[in-house]
């Protein structure tokens, strides 16, 4: 785990408040990812759908009733929210579609019983998922009997089925991540919650995604203010993670 | 008004789709702005409390039972969430608190009303308002008979008042904004609503606030896609359009 190798480096880090925070964070933990895909973002043609899917992180408080593109209530207050909102505004010509799916205590199971209406009903030339941390969370407390074994077969069934009904899908993946001195995230969660971290990257790499590493990504970003101030809980986001996450979003698809 | 102007500028600017749409219109709109107070971002102390303030716009469908500082739910989808995440995530060592106050229908006597609770018992070291649309709007559609007059004698005292029980606030004032050729804002808006745009620009010289032209910029922005693409109505944005106010208000206070 992280938690030594990351006191180390708060110490170390000291002197670097007042820095430009995001492009450094993003830096040091984007630029070894191999770019599956170049330009996600250019290939897409005019009125092109974009999908936001997974739990309740990508979820943010929607409102399920209307479900609308491009409109603030369907989104919720999070990073997808701040990711398309910025994707509409710097690319008023292509005229995209952006939906989220999100929805809250999902596991990556709970995806596939709603992939035909969440999913292929839209048609998106993009699919980013973010999906895992209740596959491991919920076993924790007791609620669910799932295996990183079930969640590796259970995502890998989803992504297949993806391709096969979507073959020129532009797929973004989301590493799941859970970060260590917050309300919920504790020793407990580790070695065992890394595996659902690997799985994700592994697929990512088997079906030609873009992978953001957003627990690399949390892990640079406590070296420049306490964990709490990134995420409450360790699990979801605050204000300041969901824009780490969406900027991260945007450098991945463009 | 702008109509005329616009649709000549429109026929002539088709050969810029593609270009990136936030840097070009926000230079277009705001390079002439003179800065009254360089940098607000960089003269905040750690731990500054910043204050949005306004109507529906800003209110954006926050709850209002918490109104806590840095919450999501708190602050709603719209261009006040996306301005603070991004500040907050890129100024991690600075530790801001960031509230929204806004609330839906208010006109500047309303915001008069209850600006001990929710501007002088947060202590704000930085105060950003947009205030006047439903002083000129709910008087059109007659559920209000203020008159530009009032308008600007309310928001003067208010002002007044903020300086004088804050003297080393520092300001931040939007240009209340209607967009024609959408659903709520026709040629009865003008040009007496330009009245409001008016006052509220010679206000922020008076006060030596930060001025951020939003009419001048969604001016631009329909140059670049349609008026429905930035505002359904008229009067809130759309998720692009929240996008790019967010943007000219981090590049106001930096």
């Amino acid at each position: 785990m992280e938690i030594n190798r990351r006191n180390f480096l708060r110490s170390a880090a000291i002197g670097t408040v007042g820095m430009a925070a995001i492009p450094e964070i993003l830096s040091a933990s984007m630029p070894t990812i191999k770019k599956k895909q170049k330009g996600i973002l250019s290939s897409l043609k005019t009125g092109a759908v974009i999908l936001f899917q997974g739990d309740s992180i990508t979820d943010a408080g929607r409102e399920r009733m209307k479900q609308q593109s491009n409109l603030a209530g369907s989104f919720g207050a999070g990073y997808a929210f701040l990711a398309a909102s910025r994707l509409l505004c710097e690319n008023p010509e292509k005229d995209f579609s952006i939906f989220n799916r999100g929805i809250s205590g999902n596991k990556v199971y709970q995806l596939a019983e709603r992939w035909q209406r969440d999913c292929f009903d839209l048609n998106p030339a993009v699919l980013s998922i973010l999906i895992g941390v209740n596959d491991f969370w919920h076993k924790l407390d007791g609620k669910y009997d799932g295996t990183v074994e079930k969640y590796e077969q259970d995502y890998k069934q989803l992504l297949t089925l993806t391709r096969k009904m979507l073959p020129e899908i532009k797929l973004v993946i989301g590493e799941p991540f859970a970060v260590p001195e917050t309300s919920a995230v504790n020793e407990k969660w580790f070695p065992d919650f890394d595996g659902y971290r690997a799985v994700a990257k592994k697929l990512a790499e088997e079906f030609e995604a873009e992978f953001i590493p957003y627990q690399t990504i949390f892990n640079e970003a406590v070296l420049r203010a306490p964990a709490k101030y990134w995420t409450g809980d360790g699990v979801h986001p605050s204000m300041a993670g969901c824009a780490l996450m969406a900027e991260a979003w945007l450098k991945a698809v463009k």
